[in-house]
């Protein structure tokens, strides 16, 4: 059997059509009580609502059922990659969240200032939660270490988290976490999984070492575990799986991250709204054929747990929606990564709704872009790593399987 | 890739919550006649039909579409194993429908009474399908057989079908049926499929020749077929792989015998009815977090044809539901192993309709719980090996997939 990237990959051909892929970060909900609506149902949406007899309605499942997707996992999926598959592991996202422009062969590790006791064990793995301006004050102290034939790079993330990067020839990431996760026990031995990694796993042991001695007069952080030592996972090529030049707007860096991962272009601008960012889309709209269009705040709120400034988000997206509708994309998707309800202020496992707009969609009976209008939709049940060929297809972008 | 168990085993986190499994046994059903009413839509449910507004509604695949379930796959796919993965050997299954208390290294038998003609070759396969009664009569003297190293029991099942289980050590199950499924041919020859096979292979051929010998005369069961001869498959740990506590309450054997399998603990107890199978629930409220209930009648009035009958149980299991609403689980599901439609009389394809009543669920407009409103529901099209997994992010009880 063919893997499935291979049969759409043969299978699309480049007409010039145009695709919009709009992400409406946890934009799935349930209602506060019974009977009630959710964000996107209470949100007052009359762009999105005519679309909906301009395309189909459904729920879309993410990874699977019951699965609540961190952003990494919802983003692949989005994509098209199996995240049960396709992993990005632990010290990438790390990188990425933070915006780190993390090349093929680099080494990007999840790093905790922890506190170790005078007979060199944890007592806390979070070391008090020091504040993100003491994580800084470290990170610049650590930055000061120096390893012959390496280039390592220091970053703070927030409070008792920082990320370290090796960039060098021949580093291998095959080397467990050194956090015990206990208190009371000394962090773990740096070792290395493979013969291979030897090398990665000696420079580490040497910084680490260097690090304890710059950290010791530094309580409560005197001292840190590495976690998630991953490398970009060398995940197929988007643009050219679909046969697409493909850019993404989005303002984190999360997002730009993991599109750049896929092999997107990433345009840098300085929009922040969802009129602002959409700006950016018309400004490059000859330039591509498909853009991901990335819209953090609806996933803020919801973890926020406030339904009124999710469904603020939504209607703000809504109101900007004409500047992409003018553009004349031949398909316009609207849907989210996976459903953060206020009123669970989490992701959740439920199925995301998804708006599928194009002159060749099946046209169904709704007049509200909705979860319960989804669940009854013309497109029905689909998952997220069908969304980019079924946008190929809508798109006369994908020809026929077999005569 | 890793296995779902594992998955769903690392993400999982005991919140202390509480949930329900309340299976009532044939659920799903078809109408009449066109126009009609399924018996859950003509059954008066007032208390099911309350929780749709506080639950959703879906239908669910139990083993794949158009496959009609027999009760061995339908639980294990209710209790999340996949069935076409994992199997229940028939013999397994015959003495878990008695109520026979299988041990781990057993070796069960399906045995069907037949008649040899003078030749030694089947006439009969079923032995004229002698009563219940005859069948007894026979297994009490085959219970007489003694074989060196290995302890027999002998139980009648009904009419010509009776079980055999040894029990001692070193026996395998790796051996063919001797049903050669025709007439006018010898009984098959009882050959072990490996050498280690060899030592259970010749208890049965010395037990087979003895139980020859003392049915020569007791026409036309004057001889015996052994099928399905199999071992405990050893499945993966549900109360493990869940983190839940766990605990069945069923009137019948073989669905106890199947929670034993997974290994659930059974409650014993003297219920019949619904109402009365719920007060064990209540009786055992703080001993568990998960409560396995199974209602059996559905299921047999189905397969009777009696529409009026399984409509009966419907409402019987409605009214007393306020019992176990009063309980305040934190989810609720109601669904079935498979549908039983009075109209077929027997196990059907059908998918099942489902409701997960719990505070995170997404609700729906329905107001009444049945096949047509779950078609349209908010939970959608779902599969019996996902249920489990569902309850479980339903109940809070669920954690995140990757970053």
């Amino acid at each position: 059997m063919k893997n499935k990237f291979d049969l759409i990959n043969e299978m699309a051909v480049d007409t010039g059509s145009k695709i919009i892929l709009l992400l409406l970060d946890g934009l799935g909900g349930v209602p506060l009580a019974p009977g009630g609506k959710t964000e996107l149902e209470a949100a007052h949406t009359p762009n999105m609502d005519a679309l909906t007899s301009r395309g189909s309605l459904g729920l879309s499942e993410v990874v699977a059922p019951a699965f609540s997707p961190g952003s990494g996992p919802g983003h692949l999926a989005l994509f098209g990659y199996d995240p049960l598959e396709y992993e990005i592991g632990r010290g990438v996202l790390e990188a990425l969240g933070i915006g780190f422009k993390l090349q093929p062969q680099d080494v990007a590790i999840r790093c905790n200032f922890c506190t170790l006791d005078a007979q060199g064990n944890i007592s806390d793995r979070r070391a008090g939660r020091i504040s993100t301006e003491e994580c800084i004050k470290r990170v610049k102290m650590l930055r000061g270490i120096k390893i012959p034939g390496v280039e390592i790079f220091v970053e703070p993330v927030k409070e008792y988290r920082f990320a370290v990067v090796l960039r060098g020839e021949g580093l291998s990431a095959d080397i467990p976490d050194t956090d015990p996760q206990l208190t009371g026990v000394p962090p773990l031995p740096i070792v290395s999984a493979s013969p291979e990694t030897e090398k990665t796993a000696e420079i580490l042991r040497q910084w680490w070492f260097q690090a304890n001695q710059m950290l010791a007069d530094h309580p409560p952080a005197n001292s840190c575990t590495l976690r998630g030592i991953a490398k970009d996972p060398g995940l197929p090529r988007f643009p050219e799986i679909y046969k697409l030049r493909s850019a993404a707007v989005a303002v984190y860096p999360m997002y730009k991250g993991v599109a750049r991962l896929v092999g997107m272009d990433v345009i840098e601008h300085d929009a922040e709204t969802p009129a602002e960012e959409f700006e950016v889309v018309r400004e490059h709209w000859d330039e591509y054929d498909f853009f991901f269009v990335h819209i953090k705040k609806t996933d803020s709120y919801g973890e926020d747990g406030n339904f009124d400034a999710k469904v603020g988000v939504i209607e703000a997206v809504d109101q900007a929606l004409p500047m992409l509708l003018n553009l004349n994309p031949d398909v316009l998707i609207i849907t989210g990564d996976h459903s953060t309800p206020s009123l669970l202020k989490r992701h959740s496992w439920h199925r995301v709704p998804i708006l599928i707009a194009a002159e060749w969609a099946r046209y169904g009976p709704a007049t509200k872009f909705g979860e319960t209008s989804c669940a009854a939709g013309t497109l029905g049940l689909i998952h997220h790593v069908d969304i980019m060929p079924l946008a190929l297809a809508h798109a006369k972008r994908l020809g026929k399987y077999g005569a």
